[in-house]
């Protein structure tokens, strides 16, 4: 939750002057996104959300980011549209940031997803990797392996810190995950951040997608890793092998996994418990004390890579376990 | 701006099976309201604000402010409508906390007001309160007059602290507004908290008015000098007597000051910011260094009493001055 920027009812007059919206009826800060400042805005041609980007993300690569968006829009995929203004342009400016006008998507995002919802999430997923078929933009994933070392060699003494002995834990990961990872994969590009709080349901259906702005590409199987880590594991830090299950099973509903990208699982899961282990733990380090934004525990995701150094086979997914 | 709050989609699930508003559509935590948690909530019945109530708000007064709402509603006056549930009930309870579901109202609050917002904003202050007659509760003024010496007593320090020789000032401001406060002035239910970012416009009309946690019976003109301290003073400190002249003729174009009345608004005025002067002054004292929420300035008003100070006649709303 967050809201840094605040936007005067002048500013966005002088904003919505360049669009075909119509007049401002209400005009709301929402609590939504970390990185970003969103709005509420009902005008006389409908309900948006108006997100001004925070210096967090790349400018550069806002083009991307709502290009896709509306790419997905316009062949079927339930992702808010983004609103062009008179001269096309859908990056605008506010208080000297970026910021874009998007389509409000309905639908609520659930905290303790059922077994049911990851079958519907799993679906969900696999529509956005087919609808992207085709999408011209390039993005590289700057949060991907490579750069996970690099990452980690500034945050030994914070891995120290979390837990004595856990450095070498994650240097051994990490040269496992160098020799281990895998190439050849189906890509395209991935949500990257496919988490239960950027995915809304009507009701137990999937009703829709938010939040791509660590859309990239990327291996497939590599985004189905990344949501198995957050939509399967269990409060207690269990894996909650029928969630997988059933999100595999609704994401091969409508794109079926290859062997390779199904044998590749395991070691996936295991890095994509490091990315989000080493950004939490570089986040918590980096945010003084009493801060406005409270970073997420890197201690979840040290645990979710517990789980997966310790399974390091099929079985989390749904294999029988080896004899 | 704030969400304390948070509310599951199982535990608004429960709350609504209460209701007959229909299936949760949307769900968001808005910023607005430093008290409360307010969430935007559309069912498919409509567009709703969930309120939870924080323990700044005294659950035993919530009757009188949500039945005030509801009576507002139903006599023409463009306040938001408290839902009562299946049963009859206006208050609820979500998290051990009490919580109310009230009508979506639509506008805008300006930051900047203009003198053509403040005749706007006057009329809508009087059909306030014309629209209170009749209106059966009751609830005192636990900040009116009578309160501010007691809570002095305990900021003297404070307001040394703010700005060395204040405490004696403001001391002898307080024995003036004790001797010359005035009684017998028509009462009835007042706002209390009629600031600009509470009363909404519709492109440059006004559109209603939210926030009626102040609430409480006294005399009508307060409620005008209160709104005139917080709609007629510029950002330098300067007090704007066009836009006092517009506030007050829009506020009698509806309903006019008796003589009284008028004559009181200098010592009322003056009152008025000593009463958010004091309320600010203890919450910049109470809050910690980097809370989640940053107090508002209590300087801001320690400048509005020295203006009221200065011109204990009728000059500041629109009589010629003295010769």
């Amino acid at each position: 939750m967050a809201v840094y920027t605040d936007i005067t009812d002048d500013e966005l007059a002088t904003l919505l002057a360049d669009f075909d919206l119509g007049a401002p009826l209400a005009f709301k800060g929402i609590a939504e996104g970390v990185e970003n400042s969103n709005f509420l805005l009902e005008t006389e041609a409908g309900r948006y959300i108006l997100t001004v980007y925070e210096k967090r993300v790349n400018e550069a690569d806002l083009p991307f980011f709502l290009e896709l968006m509306r790419w997905l829009a316009r062949h079927g995929y339930p992702s808010a549209e983004p609103k062009a203004d008179r001269a096309g342009a859908l990056i605008k400016r506010v208080r000297d940031k970026p910021c874009a006008i998007v389509e409000f998507l309905n639908g609520l995002s659930v905290r303790r997803p059922t077994a049911a919802h990851c079958r519907e999430a799993g679906a969900g997923l696999a529509g956005l990797h087919l609808a992207q078929a085709g999408f011209p933009g390039q993005r590289a994933n700057d949060l991907g392996q490579a750069a996970w070392a690099p990452l980690f060699a500034g945050l030994q003494e914070a891995a120290e810190g979390l837990k004595p002995g856990l450095s070498k834990v994650i240097a051994q990961d990490l040269e496992m995950l160098a020799r281990r990872w895998p190439t050849g994969l189906p890509t395209g590009v991935i949500h990257a951040d496919y988490f239960p709080d950027n995915v809304f349901f009507a009701g137990p259906r999937f009703a829709g997608t938010i939040d791509f702005y660590f859309a990239c590409v990327d291996a497939f199987a590599y985004d189905v890793a990344i949501a198995l880590n957050a939509w399967c594991f269990e409060a207690d830090g269990s894996f909650n092998i029928t969630s997988a299950r059933q999100f595999l099973a609704g994401y091969e509903s409508l794109r079926p996994l290859s062997e390779g990208e199904r044998a590749a699982l395991p070691v996936l899961a295991h890095g994509a418990a490091m990315r989000f282990f080493l950004t939490r733990l570089h986040d918590w380090g980096a945010t003084p004390a009493g801060a406005l934004v409270r970073p997420k525990d890197p201690l979840e995701y040290e645990r979710k890579l517990a789980v997966h150094r310790a399974s390091p086979d099929l079985v989390l997914f749904g294999a029988p376990a080896a004899q």
